[in-house]
């Protein structure tokens, strides 16, 4: 018999609650074994839920039950969750989790704990809901080496941006329909303001290069700045808008991360990822370009991921998994000032021709498009070129509307 | 020392190789221990290979050496691959294979050998070329049961259909340039009418439900009746025509596995799949619908995945991996004729009046589409029906064009 115990009953623990009743028969083939929820600690009252016995308001109760195989730890945020989880690694116990923010700040400190202890500290649910993805980063590419990663990893943000693109509706309609439809919260900012991706990009560059990226050290943009101007001009050179958790190898030692927009080639398959889908593309030196597609967020999709973890570790719990990082002993993360990029611009110009020669000076090898697509503006595309280099340079130009990173082919 | 012995040196051995030698430093962190090549067997000369002193002719060195761990077997076909791969199992050997057709023929059978031999016979090459795919269905989907599988699972035709929709080709112009860029076979029978494609849902459904589905028992139709008429139809009703494997749990007991053109709506995150490119649309019923999307053949690619399997096995060679089906005890697969499917038609008409109250007669609820895109004929979409009804109704129809399955949202 395997006991879980499940740390907070909000949407993902009760989701993890319904599958283990729903498809419990299923779950006992897989792993061989008998699995039931043993505890659920929440501090709210349950008392009239019909497995009312089974709520505990005493973390202790749980971390000193020997019967207790695998702590589920889907409360969020670091406190307690950090505590609780040191305790129960502490205590031999595998936990698993869904909390992106714990994971992203104190995952190798945790996955060290963890391994002293014999057990495993295991994240699927972390990133990309229920959609498949450090298992395939770790084991199916583990012949490559992986040097690019592009994600549409929040669902709120691209449904928002999805809503400009064929609704034609403003940032802000989009936004309240997203509250609307309980896809955004009352205080947006975690996800428009790019901080869940930044997570989530953390974590999926530590694990596929091997070593913790800060999230201070991942320059982070959201998408409160972009227009319909902006969808507009993305449309007429064939691209949409998206918000892109970007992380790469750079030269023999460094990585680098970014959270920010991007115009994305229609071509590219991110390009038709919608709503609140997300996706991530993998490039590895062997496989090429791979990407996986589903639901980011959600109930159930993400205790699908929860309980792969489980079951993963149901089928024989004296086995360490190994999908982790390490700390970096150096710093690894490149600035974003010495990343290379390729920019679309869009400035204000009363004299188009004297604006373009402006431009063209400061910025020479700059591509102007979309010629009078909008009344007093020009838009053009930089050279790639170090942010230092292109940002000094915009420094020079007068009345810049905006600047967004350009998805190379 | 792990040490492998390479069946066959053709692309995907050769890719195999490859990784081996280019890739090692990186593979022995990942297994934590040496892993080298000690044989390849292939019936051609290649005294003149760098390394011609792991080529060897005689199957049975390779089968008598106890230093041989792990054999990948990438002759392709089922001699003498069926022989050697029983051969290397019986001797306690792990087997990795990317060799669809004996996993979709005998595979039951063999991994019942791996099983009493206590070793694994492993294919996630087999499908899906370098696409992550046996993995995530059976670990990462775990707490799932899997309802239904959309796999564009052949490149060859992917790339004819693309170029059709985009470029406006004829099949056989596009088949002509498929051949001329070595995407298709002289002969190219196995790709164009969909045999290729049924032995990889065979495969999946077989893994994804659990029994073995017979590839005699699916039912298969291939692209070559497919006419840039029924192409600009399918884009007059918002679909791209793809070529899918399809396979559904159908009732408590019975699986349903098929092969078809079909119309896939734009919406459809498969229907931005182009090219040689390959993907896999899955449904769960906890994580909803999962996408997996890269290139299915080529070189690398799919010697990614083999190796894929070889380090999941060479990190502990004493692990059985039970990522397998079980033979079915009873005859599971539903007919096609009991099958329910949409239709989309187009008829030839002369009197278009007199026409549509003839279908209307067979088919009540038909729904006229797309007036007018071409003169002479009438297109309607069928209600969902059996396949066996349908094909009645349609028997008393007289000029049919066309029929294509409709891919519902």
């Amino acid at each position: 018999m395997i006991n879980i115990a499940i740390l907070g009953f909000g949407t993902v623990g009760s989701g993890v609650y319904e599958i283990v009743r729903q498809n419990g028969e299923n779950l006992k083939k897989k792993i061989n074994n008998d699995i039931d929820i043993k505890y659920i600690l929440d501090i709210r009252d349950f008392s009239s839920h019909p497995e009312s016995k089974l709520f505990v308001k005493d973390f202790d109760i749980i971390a000193n039950d020997p019967e207790v195989d695998i702590v589920v730890e889907v409360i969020g945020g670091l406190s307690p969750a950090y505590d609780f989880t040191k305790a129960a690694l502490a205590a031999g116990k595998h936990v698993v989790t869904s909390n992106k923010e714990l994971v992203a700040t104190h995952g190798t400190e945790l996955f060290e704990l963890a391994e002293k202890n014999g057990v495993n500290y295991m994240f699927e649910a972390s990133v990309g809901g229920g959609i498949p993805l450090i298992r395939p980063l770790m084991q199916c590419l583990a012949a490559n080496n992986i040097t690019e990663i592009y994600g549409i990893l929040n669902g709120t943000t691209n449904y928002i941006l999805t809503q400009m693109i064929k609704k034609n509706k403003s940032f802000e309609d989009a936004l309240s329909d997203a509250q609307a439809m309980g896809y955004a919260e009352r205080n947006p900012a975690a996800d428009i303001e790019g901080h869940d991706a930044c997570r989530k990009i953390c974590i999926l560059a530590s694990l596929a290069f091997g070593r913790h990226i800060d999230c201070d050290n991942i320059y982070t943009e959201g998408i409160t700045k972009i227009s319909l101007d902006d969808v507009k001009y993305a449309d007429a050179l064939g691209c949409v808008i998206k918000l892109i958790g970007y992380a790469c190898t750079y030269g023999k030692d460094k990585v680098f991360a970014r959270v920010s927009p991007m115009l994305v080639p229609v071509s590219s398959p991110l390009a038709g990822v919608d709503d609140v889908f997300n996706a991530i593309l993998v490039n590895g030196n062997f496989v090429g370009e791979v990407m996986f597609y589903g639901r980011g967020a959600g109930k159930l999709p993400t205790a699908s991921a929860v309980m792969a973890d489980v079951i993963d570790i149901a089928k024989d719990v004296s086995v360490q998994k190994r999908m982790t990082w390490k700390k970096a002993e150096t710093d690894i993360a490149l600035d974003i000032n010495d990343s290379e990029s390729v920019m679309f611009v869009r400035i204000k110009a009363d004299d188009i021709e004297s604006a373009k020669k402006k431009v063209i000076t400061a910025i020479p090898g700059a591509e102007f498009v979309c010629a009078n697509l909008l009344d007093g503006e020009i838009a053009f595309l930089t050279p790639k070129q170090t942010e230092k280099s292109l940002n000094n340079a915009l420094a020079t130009l007068d009345g810049v509307v905006s600047v967004i990173r350009v998805k190379q082919d």
